[in-house]
């Protein structure tokens, strides 16, 4: 089989099916990123994927390629996993899929199943990738050939356990493709629960279950908001409002965004000229960085020329994946308002260390909630820093001694 | 002690607390109410409370009173459940609070506790009633008395089993209020776990409890509408994208509103002069009746003098309550369209009966998932009615042979 796209998405699922004895070959456009992974080098931090790299590799049941028609005809099943973002003002970048399913549709299709993993805009199944493969390829869908869309649902940095644990949805129009893509997903685990829905539905229960999350995230920052209005602790009063009441699972206010959680909003919402639910987390989440921001200045009086010491860049916590990351607009805020701005991240290679960050800072904020930073309030005190900004209200605010704390959600 | 208000809330809890062994006084300022209940006549439907309420008034346990000087000063505890409603343009109205106050104040508050259980905008208890109740009493706060703040959190219709089982927040800004307010409610169950907070944080515990719910369900509804318009049922989608899935618990499609989830987003977010998520919310919640008819008009072109049926007035299943019930608004909006609305609820005497309602009619609408309706598929279809529109999708839709189906959530 091939997977294509040697992301944060297709390289775990291709290792994972090599681990389930078959032959496995991984395509990506990157022939730098082929080479290196072909040498049992990550392409990113994930020390559990780490290892089944280099155990497959030493078996044989892996190996890396740029891509070319003799995969395609190689493999009888075929996995697309190349990433759907957005440009700039939102608009969907489908350029990484079209690439893919011209590769795909120049070799014979005949008697080979076609999995879409990516996300997608609902109906993109029906409307561009179906009548792509048939028009191409000239053969009959669910006679001939297979097409199914088994969305990824895994938190990034679990497929290591999730692959094997989560129910597989698998969306098709035809027996023939919904029969062999649960098959081949049941080689994970012969236990794994197979969802049977339609192309659409397939596409739509992906966005609903990010989505879900996200307006959650967004609703929890809208109670931090108002919670500093009224002068109290957010996350004092959503501890309050969740324990032992089964009604209430409300999480706990920070940075929500990142490359799955920030887009996928706008997949499912493009077609509505109107606000929606939706779009008004959206606005909420994406405006905590700059609330960040203005909570400062409020304290400072302005950001001009002020040590400001940002901890985490990644968009969630142990990992290091920086795109569309909260943390990121919030530096690029605070350089916008002038900060003098100095980076640390424990798994980004290109920031600075810790001890050099610490070194006279008069803003320490922590972005990332990054489990190697929960015990350093004492070093952060330590630096003789004015202010400490908790996004995620990790730190015992009794820990600072000398700096003044302050977390998103509490009243300053 | 004393409950004022023998609502929804006020009547339960002051049976329990009889129950508990505590003689109680309900007081109410509705003369009628109070000699009914005095009879052992329940002012709304609630069977297993109106057996508590035969067995404290056998037992003398419990009384009910219209307000005077007299109920206060015999009490050691107060308990005030009035409403707090919104008016016509969403307006707080704490009429029902400033009586309720201004009775208790006219009496000696000296070693008294007065607990506010009523749901209010955050600070109400810092900035209205404290105020209130110390002018008003020339008494310390703390010392000579006690003032506290217990939201109430109980699903309407649950009380008799979430009384005992749920936890109780007590918000107070002293420990001598806090204590109080602690015994009392343990007195309900000593395993009773208690919640001590800030007044205000006790406020804002209980919005965030029910806005929680409230946005989920506009969520819910927002993808329904989504769905409807990909061709799809977002019913099945919604399974599943919950079914086995650890961070997915979507609910279900349907109406959202009653007297707390339908207004406690404005007692939160009135504050504010630009949407939030919780506003947004509301408008997606707010529009499903109208969306409902104009899914109908769609189909059958113009609802004028249409013979329409809506089965169920109540905002939620198994009640009698049409406080802010969308199923009202849907009768009403039907109306508009100049429909010739009937209208059965098994649980308001007010409207027709069931079979007076399904003779002949053009269109039957599923407005209010009562049980007692899962089982009257075929009566429905058997009616000769052309269409069924279910809004809580509880139909099979194979039920239905000559009338022609339809749920919210799934496309038409």
């Amino acid at each position: 089989m091939a997977v294509i796209g040697l992301g944060r998405v297709g390289l775990p699922l291709a290792l994972a099916f090599a681990r389930s004895g078959l032959r496995v070959v991984g395509v990506d456009v990157d022939a730098q990123r082929v080479s290196a992974v072909n040498k049992g080098d990550m392409p990113f931090f994930y020390p559990e994927v780490q290892r089944w790299l280099k155990e497959a590799l030493a078996k044989g049941a892996f190996a890396a390629s740029t891509p070319s028609k003799e995969t395609i005809e190689h493999s009888d099943v075929i996995v697309i996993t190349v990433g759907t973002p957005t440009g700039q003002q939102y608009q969907l970048d489908y350029s990484q899929v079209y690439s893919a399913l011209k590769e795909v549709a120049s070799a014979d299709l005949k008697d080979r199943a076609i999995i879409m993993r990516s996300t997608a805009v609902p109906s993109t199944m029906t409307t561009i990738v179906i009548p792509l493969l048939v028009k191409e390829s000239k053969l009959r869908l669910g006679v001939d050939f297979a097409v199914a869309m088994c969305p990824e649902r895994i938190l990034e940095g679990q497929a290591h356990r999730e692959l094997y644990e989560l129910p597989e949805i698998v969306g098709a129009s035809d027996s023939l493709s919904a029969e062999i893509a649960s098959q081949l997903f049941r080689k994970l685990s012969p236990s794994k629960k197979i969802l049977i829905t339609t192309l659409t539905g397939a596409e739509l229960a992906k966005l609903f279950t990010n989505i879900y999350r996200y307006v959650n995230f967004a609703l929890s920052n809208e109670f931090a908001i108002w919670a500093e209005r009224y002068g109290e602790d957010a996350h004092e009063i959503i501890r309050v409002a969740n324990e032992n009441y089964p009604r209430s699972n409300i999480p706990r206010p920070g940075f929500a965004g990142g490359p799955c959680l920030g887009k996928d909003g706008f997949l499912l919402d493009s077609g509505t000229t109107f606000s929606s639910v939706v779009s008004t987390a959206w606005k909420l989440n994406e405006a905590v960085p700059q609330h960040v921001v203005m909570t400062l200045i409020k304290s400072l009086g302005s950001l001009y020329a002020k040590r400001v010491t940002v901890l985490g860049l990644a968009f969630k916590a142990n990992s290091d994946d920086t795109r569309l990351s909260p943390a990121v607009k919030l530096v690029d805020t605070l350089k916008a308002y002038g900060a003098d701005v100095r980076v640390h991240d424990p798994h980004i290679e290109e920031t600075e260390s810790l001890r050099e960050v610490l070194r006279n800072p008069e803003v320490v904020i922590l972005a990332t909630n990054h489990d190697s930073f929960r015990n350093i309030a004492t070093d952060i005190d330590e630096s003789g820093c004015e202010f400490v900004y908790d996004v995620w209200g990790v730190y015992d605010p009794g820990a600072f001694k000398r700096a003044k704390y302050m977390r998103f959600g509490k009243a300053a």
